[in-house]
């Protein structure tokens, strides 16, 4: 007879922990710092703060590695405080909006990890606005029990009225390995963040980034379901919650996304149900035809966009030009879009030439809601776009200069693991995608041919001029003009040539 | 502020359904039946019995599709059921053992996805061996709470001693789309379990594989983990179970694999440890200590490859054969060794030629504790492997017909995801597998030698056997002689010479 027994959550990521990205030291370091710095930018750009998020790595004896990580955000409260950290799928981002997190898993992997390597427990120290205390905290987990142990608590006075979050742990990670990867991560969380100051020291280490805007973008809302992304779970559970004389009708609008009392009523119509029957009273063979044709009806508004946070073409344009120093970028922010009921917007950026290094092909920089991916990339639905296009359309010639910046926003980013690395090839997404990279294309090429044209003017004017000198002279003796006057209408001509062509001397924005 | 919740483990599955491979309605379809398939053939062979497995897929409306799988094997108890099928990280295998499923997820999934998509719970139909009663059931999971919901619970009398388990789901699902894969995992899965019934039937396939073999590879044993996988964690818990008056020797030899009083000694001295120490009274800071110097000594045994399962190379061989039916096909199995404390063996088959298709890369199959790895295949440590090959060393000239078959036996395979179809590039792993691959290879390479003397000798025997009437003659005619006897003096002469290049024709095992 076998022996069954019930896995905590915390068990199953403690035995299963590479599926959330702590695979190795190297990659434990990188995953630890990154679960740590979103958390930071979350708790202040979600609540419409300017994200100041302070790294520091410190090697300690026999490979272990201290990470601290500072925000000044809005603080969590000391009754959240041991199951915030203490406990695995214990969050606040189970909502419909976009932030960085959403397992639940992230920070709560990195103390796991921290205790099977250390046995050192979290330290957290945390204060939420206007309140008159700080606390402090050590935190380590029962694994078996997936609850929080609570090893020191104290409490200060808040003189200074300071807010924010001060998480500490100490792992047994690989830094050397992990270096230039976390370097990557910073680099391009900035990009992403250009109102951010964001600071990094550790051995080799130093990296400070000012923000260039003080300008956040817009803080998403919570939002409901819509009703394409329905589930009959999710309609079981509803229903279930339902007020008891709710009929079909003011369920669908009070219960989802952009459904109003005619919407409601067309859809009724079209499904064969009865606007008025009472919801509690559908049967479980009726809520599954429900669900059917709640994903199939076409007459549903798209997905409100509101629980999104766009980052918008100028602050992209402006976070690639601050990281990168290319010659040209443009960005685009596509419209709202939806997949299966999930609401999400594709930005994307092309920059090119100068701080761009050279490459066989084009430099790609993938985001979602925010977050630099920077493993997995091959498996990746920006890769994919990115090798079907022809280059050589947009003018472009490898080697060289060309860096390709995407960043998906959804309420649910599809991504391919816990660990956050890659994003499936949704159609949906894809396409947008590939429109948003074709535009921000054409204007590189319209960029590039600009240029190629003032390259061919510059020569033609380089030529040409040579010749001014002895043509003013020749012309001076046989027309007994004067000599320089000849000289300087010969360039003036030269040059309203030049400008006929079209060719102007500005920049790419 | 912020609201927090705890997410069960079972709406944490149930929101992040991807993650474990029900992404799309077929790969959802092939993902449930993979977990019931390989619930089945674990539910026989981990018991020392052959399995008989046959599953049945039938097409419902709006692309409902009926999944039953039905086994011969242990059965489940009827105390058991409920949390078997309806609770989310519930499971008898997570013990040191190697087997299919790990996780303790896979067909909850499943449950939990037609749950979603139709609203039907599981049936279940189970009677365990020597049983007077059978049971059957239909289970829901209350995913908030992650129990079960017995819907309905019957049992009858087990005049026939049947034992085994049925299990039926409907999912709603892409059956067209999944069907190819469908039937390639079954082909697959028979490939490597050669002493199993297998037999599928459903829209378009119709697949009945038999046993080739009666002969089972060994029941794994359950083991203790190795000191040199041991982590913080675990110690600490190990030490909090120990008895009061343990000594750190009695703690190590009681818990950890092979380790003797001897080993237990010599590594306390190594370690700077008191080895009649009592074990409860080490500090935290101790068993960290203890932790490192566990992982990092060079002087405890191998890990005991009795918790594995191998296929054995005689088995695997068979496999290939009955499924690809190549003209040549040899088979490995590596010597037991391990990563960070997990043992594990590598297996590997090399086949050539026969019903093998034609293709410009060698075809890879890979298995990992006889699971067939379908999806992912780029990102795949064997492929990694079979792709730094030359194989024109082994006289491998491509188009050709070759299929590599890997197969990792671990108590822990290093999966990429949840949904096990990607093994990570573990080190001790890769160079086993390359070992193993060269190994066959070289058998290849005598085998392809032999087949070109073979030809070129037929060349050579057709060729002058042409002559030998007209040779005949004329020797006849000068010397005399008989012509037949002539005739049949040359003919011997020439098998003499052929067989002098040391020709063999007989064909690879």
């Amino acid at each position: 007879m076998e022996r069954f027994r019930q896995l905590s959550p915390s068990e199953f990521f403690y035995r299963n922990r590479e599926i959330a990205g702590f695979s190795n030291p190297a990659r434990a370091v990188y995953q630890t710092i990154r679960e740590l710095v979103e958390n930071a930018l979350d708790a202040a750009e979600t609540h419409g703060l300017l994200p100041e998020v302070r790294l520091n790595v410190e090697l300690e004896a026999d490979g272990k590695v201290r990470i601290r990580v500072e925000d000044e955000g809005v603080g969590i409260s000391p009754l959240e405080m041991p199951n915030a950290f203490g406990r695995v799928l214990y969050g606040s981002k189970y909502v419909l909006r976009q932030s960085r997190g959403v397992f639940g898993l992230g920070v709560k992997m990195a103390v796991l990890y921290a205790q099977l390597t250390t046995g050192q427990p979290v330290k957290v120290r945390s204060s939420v606005r206007r309140a008159s205390f700080v606390y402090e905290a050590e935190i380590a987990i029962d694994v078996e029990r997936n609850l929080p142990i609570v090893k020191r608590l104290e409490v200060e006075r808040n003189e200074s009225r300071w807010h924010g979050t001060v998480v500490e742990l100490v792992i047994r990670g690989d830094w050397s390995q992990a270096r230039g990867r976390v370097e990557e991560y910073i680099k391009r969380t900035a990009m992403i963040a250009p109102y951010a100051n964001i600071f990094a020291y550790g051995p080799q280490l130093l990296l400070e980034f000012n923000r260039s805007s003080t300008k956040l973008p817009p803080t998403p809302a919570v939002g409901k379901p819509h009703p394409r992304g329905v589930d009959v779970e999710l309609l079981r559970k509803l229903i279930e919650e339902a007020n008891k004389n709710s009929t079909l009708e003011e369920f669908l609008t009070e219960n989802f996304d952009g459904v109003g009392p005619i919407t409601a009523r067309k859809f009724c119509e079209w499904a064969g149900f009865d606007a008025n029957k009472k919801v509690r009273s559908l049967t479980i063979d009726e809520i599954e035809t429900l669900a059917v044709k709640m994903q199939a009806f076409e007459g549903w508004r798209r997905p409100k966009p509101s629980t999104l946070s766009p980052l918008g073409e100028e602050l992209l344009a402006k976070g690639v030009k601050e990281v990168l120093k290319p010659d040209f970028v443009t960005a685009v922010s596509r419209p709202p879009s939806s997949y299966a009921g999930h609401p999400f917007i594709v930005e994307v950026a092309v920059a090119y030439g100068g701080g761009i290094p050279l490459s066989e092909e084009p430099l790609l920089y993938r985001f979602a809601n925010r977050i630099p991916l920077l493993y997995d990339e091959g498996v990746d639905v920006s890769m994919k776009v990115v090798k079907r296009i022809d280059w050589s359309v947009y003018k472009v010639k490898f080697p060289s200069q060309l860096a390709v910046v995407t960043h998906v926003c959804s309420t649910k980013v599809p991504f391919k693991g816990v660990g956050k690395e890659a994003v499936a090839d949704v159609p949906e997404l894809e396409s947008e995608i590939e429109a948003g990279i074709r535009e921000c294309s054409r204007r590189l090429r319209s960029y590039l041919s600009r240029m190629e044209k003032l390259m061919e003017a510059r020569k033609w004017e380089i030529t040409v001029s040579k010749y001014v000198d002895e043509v003013a002279s020749s012309l001076s003796y046989v027309s007994g003009e004067d000599k320089e006057l000849l000289r300087s209408k010969l360039l003036e001509f030269i040059k309203a040539k030049i400008s006929e062509r079209g060719v102007p001397y500005a920049k790419g924005r």
